[in-house]
């Protein structure tokens, strides 16, 4: 395994690689967990090179989002990426990314505005310019994205499409605690008390699934998500919504129901979602 | 010379040439014209395999800026490309390259909304959009750009610096006519006569030059080139500038200033620019 610093050297080091085969990117900010892991071995067992990116972008966090605060431990991350068998790690210096620097952005119009983009804003517009970054440094085949960031795979699917970055993207599904909390860097911030009461997410979307199976609307189900959360002590609910899995708009009267929930638990702000397929009627 | 209409065409034509060396893009409007034919033949001296692009974008026009009457010819243009040996010559419909059901947009802020960019609103967010998708198709090697679209040249190289293209940037002098008529598409607009009134633009810059090597102010460069613009019959001065030549701000004190015109003719509207050096004080 490759650790690599500077554009050109990842570059370089990829050049072989890409002659003789299909390159994989992993994008993260570091801090991996098994969510990571599984991101990793997907990539190991399709493509001939892994390369995973290790960047905390500052673009992506608002002005009291943490981006000094979010985890950062090199040493850790690289002994996942050595054991996950990654061929390259390109880990930039802030510097050379740059990014506070450029004037050049990349922005998905919509999308990037509702639902998660609303309660973050220039949040996407941050990761769209860093993917697009990213694409070109690495120009991989296949980009590995976890189904947890549902509405930025979908930004970014969106971004590739539009401006033919020719890359094919495979979004694996989220990993989860037993008690079905799903694994985020963002959760090494809290206690384990914080932890448990985290596991609230994925129980208001379990209810609210059940609700969309039995054919509530996605209002009724978006009403019962949102109590779920509200009563569970710790835990400030910022959103739960029932969508169009695609518009991230109100959901067609058929087809499937896409349950994206944000809430705030200690110094956390966690997201999850779960899709809801519905009976025809 | 191959002709290939779709994204996918490009990218398999291009595969062994990729494998055997650089590859040098032209990305053009067609409308080919003697200008175009010395991007064309610097990049056949230079690179291995040179693409030229056919496209006319519908994004960098604004409302009532002539995009349906925009000058297309691909006979002919197909025949300069064939006569300066392209390779690859890219020519792509309005449905393949999709640029208005996008939703993603690349922006060079700051740049792109001064002088030309304050005259055209959203012009460069529209060249930067192609110029991003046309990098992300063909991946070039070099790009080729032409003097006279002096401040798009600077948008796009902050653009490929920004984003990390990758891509260096060949800018080939402004070919003009014997009267100093910059060489231009939109000159097909122009009766005999009407090209005749347009090299004032040329005359403009040479007389903002002398002025500005004589060490005058740029604001009395500035009054000079309007002034010239304006005693024209038929020409219709939109901006004369002095700026420099990298922010497109005021000039420093020393170094280079660039001279930037714009002015209706007819039903064209024509820029033009010029590079003056001043005597250290």
């Amino acid at each position: 395994m490759k650790v690599v610093r500077t554009v050109d050297e990842v570059r370089a080091e990829l050049a072989p690689h890409r002659a003789a085969g299909a390159i994989g990117l992993v994008p993260t900010m570091g801090a991996l967990h098994d969510g990571h892991r599984s991101l990793l071995r997907a990539a190991r067992q399709a493509v001939d090179a892994v390369v995973v990116s290790l960047f905390v972008n500052p673009l992506q966090f608002g002005p009291h989002e943490g981006f000094s605060a979010y985890p950062r431990g090199e040493g850790a991350d690289l002994a996942v990426c050595e054991q996950e068998r990654a061929d390259v790690v390109f880990a930039p210096s802030a510097e050379e990314m740059a990014m506070e620097s450029g004037v050049t952005t990349v922005t998905v119009a919509g999308l990037s505005e509702i639902v998660e983009g609303r309660a973050r804003p220039s949040h996407f517009q941050g990761v769209c310019t860093v993917v697009a970054k990213l694409l070109n440094i690495v120009r991989p085949d296949v980009l590995y994205l976890g189904q947890k960031d549902v509405q930025q795979n979908a930004i970014i699917a969106r971004l590739v499409e539009d401006l033919s970055y020719g890359v094919s993207i495979t979004v694996c599904p989220t990993v989860r605690q037993p008690d079905g909390l799903a694994l985020s860097s963002r959760n090494a911030y809290l206690s384990s008390s914080q932890l448990t009461d985290a596991a609230v997410l994925h129980r208001a979307l379990l209810a609210g699934r059940a609700r969309i199976e039995q054919e509530a609307t996605p209002e009724e189900a978006e009403r019962e998500m949102q109590e779920i959360l509200a009563a569970q002590q710790g835990v400030e609910p910022d959103y739960a919504r029932a969508v169009d899995p695609h518009s991230f708009k109100a959901p067609k009267d058929e087809g499937p129901v896409l349950l994206v929930v944000a809430a705030r638990v200690g110094g956390a702000r966690l997201i999850d979602n779960l899709t809801a397929h519905r009976a025809r009627g």
